[in-house]
């Protein structure tokens, strides 16, 4: 870090700020990953995934980015010329589509007009409609990203769960702020990403990987590093099949302690309210949220008119020290985003509010100050739960 | 970490320690990745890998372990089929064979004795033996980590460069500690990892590409996330093609900051004495070096007769808080190995061969304490460099 005397506040979907104790956990020398104190840790790292994936299947960790781990759950679970439904209603449901067409695999799309939830009626649609060849699982995400749309994962689960198909979702932004009920509600893969709503930098990923999906695997697709199979030899022990990222799972163990002890019920309330306060204050001074279904993890922003959303962004950044994101894709320099997600508390919320006030001002966005801020302490003065 | 207070110290093949102020730059407030601040860091930390690399070539880091590195290496450079010849004299070489076979590549193995370095002749051999399908990739390691064995990469690169080969070496364990001269020597690709000579914690990998390794690539094999070609895109921006281990590569800029300040011939004249003294340690209390060719990164020794080195290495963690590695694969038991790697100076040599000493005594070795110690003085008490 340079040396200057600046308080910076991230408040975009990943990464996202890391709690101090998290930081000073991961600074404690380094331990050897093939030892009984690992171990103890790993054990107590997999328990705790569990309660946060609300499942009792097996999780996989990997050092990768979530786009590993993405790619790791189609060369696992597929091969060349299967189909599968993909719904693509964003940047991260285009990318299950990007991965799919690198494999050789049929994709059935559903477009999904961005800012919009896919209605889990036309994944039904599919596949009931007694194709020859049937289809092996579907891809979705919980929270798309780059819209801040949540899906409704437990209605598409009923409606996957009655057919031979997989149910895989990418949680990577959305785990930890939107609740997702993975065995209550049939989800088969769930892939996460330790610098959301984990708290910590990015590098580490995750998947959990149901009965049903592990039963589909035909290893037909070659992988080495992100072998499932392979992986699963050694996960009882618990093990690691290669080094896994030390300093990041150490880490781990201390932030899923954070969420334990508030409750994951907490969390998400907690994230609900963050993102309510964010909505009614950007409405108080004549905005309008993107998305139709919003997530609890992030909130996208219409840019108004004569505003571009990219000029916004660099200027709050370069001028207030407060950092929100862009649009992406088709979104860039038309959306920003404002990520009410991870470790994150009321006066997080107040700052980016004021923030963006000051900056739109100075944009020549006509609005009274405070207007905003106003209506998130409505929200924010009460309990979060 | 648990609340004990115990000094630990770790001196396995990997993971290495962490100095500390590299543990605290990882601990200061985390930055996004796509941003002028972040640019800077990475813009320094690839010129800086450049100068340990010993090379202009382009280099691409992963969120990874460094077996994932490797096994981009592979799918990026071949297409199934080809022919390819892979040095196996230890575990390594045998994960680089384990990893082509995955791809349906089909190699040609030059089985060496573990504890022996492989003859540059015999692979010029089998480059000239006029072959009907020609070999597309030569692949070795720079330190055989399992043995603690060096290649001569500089004779091997002379002899491949006169083929349309190219020349792949595993340098996981061995870059910072051995002399590797990538453009010099005519290394095609090199893989490198965090948690050896770069004192950092696992999770981030390194491959450097030559123009001949680009020319070769038919992107035959799909690969996303690895994907070379895509990530070429965007490196020169620089950037990353997904998002990066932002806190490893924080780290990373400061080790490379230390490396660059002790300079790189220091480094490796210092990783050599104090393998020196960790050799005249064992030696003098009657012990033998399994290595013919030793590397400066980790020192093999055999195992006296009636010892297991797996107890051993298990009573010098429980009781003495010192952790070296035992053998791997078939060395298990037999052989226990020293690091003497990344953030070490003499006193951890001491501290490893007292440790030694005691540990020994109480299984019963009869020796005279003090004297591996006594030997390692005798080189250590002058100048590193």
């Amino acid at each position: 870090m340079e040396e200057i005397m600046e308080k910076m506040y991230l408040m975009t979907p990943g990464p996202t700020p890391i709690p101090p104790q998290v930081a000073l956990e991961m600074a404690e020398p380094i331990i050897h990953h093939r030892s009984p104190q690992f171990q103890k840790i790993f054990a107590e790292v997999l328990e705790k995934l569990r309660y946060l994936f609300q499942t009792k299947n097996d999780i996989l960790l990997f050092a990768s980015s979530g786009t590993g781990a993405m790619e790791a759950a189609v060369a696992n679970l597929l091969s060349p010329s299967d189909r599968v439904i993909v719904v693509r209603g964003g940047k991260f449901g285009q990318r299950w589509a990007e991965i799919c067409v690198t494999y050789g695999i049929e994709i059935i799309p559903i477009d999904v007009q961005w800012g919009m939830a896919v209605e889990p009626q036309e994944i039904e649609k599919i596949l009931q409609s007694g194709n020859s060849q049937p289809i092996k699982a579907v891809f979705t995400t919980l929270c798309e990203t780059s819209t801040g749309t949540l899906t409704d994962i437990q209605k598409i689960g009923e409606v996957v769960k009655k057919s031979k198909a997989v149910l895989v979702v990418d949680a990577i932004s959305g785990l930890a702020a939107d609740d997702l009920r993975t065995d209550n509600w049939s989800v088969d893969v769930v892939v996460g990403g330790s610098q959301k709503g984990l708290m910590l930098p990015p590098g580490l990923s995750f998947v959990s990987i149901s009965e049903k999906a592990w039963d589909i695997m035909e290893e037909k697709i070659p992988s080495y590093y992100f072998n499932f199979k392979k992986y699963k030899k050694v996960l009882s022990k618990p093990d690691t099949p290669w080094t896994p990222a030390i300093s990041l799972i150490s880490g781990l163990q201390k932030s899923l302690r954070l969420i334990k002890e508030e409750g994951l019920e907490n969390v998400f309330i907690r994230h609900q309210k963050l993102a309510a306060a964010v909505r009614d204050g950007i409405e108080a001074i004549g905005l309008k949220l993107f998305s139709k279904n919003p997530s609890n993890a992030v909130s996208a922003v219409r840019a108004p008119a004569n505003i571009n959303s990219s000029k916004l962004v660099s200027m709050m950044r370069d001028e207030f020290k407060v950092w929100i994101a862009d649009g992406q894709g088709e979104l860039k320099g038309k959306v920003f985003r404002i990520a009410h997600l991870g470790y994150m508390q009321r006066f997080d919320v107040i700052i980016a509010l004021s923030a963006l006030e000051m900056t739109l001002a100075k944009m020549g966005y006509k609005l009274e100050l405070g207007k905003a801020v106003a209506a998130a302490e409505e929200i924010l003065r009460g309990n979060y739960a």
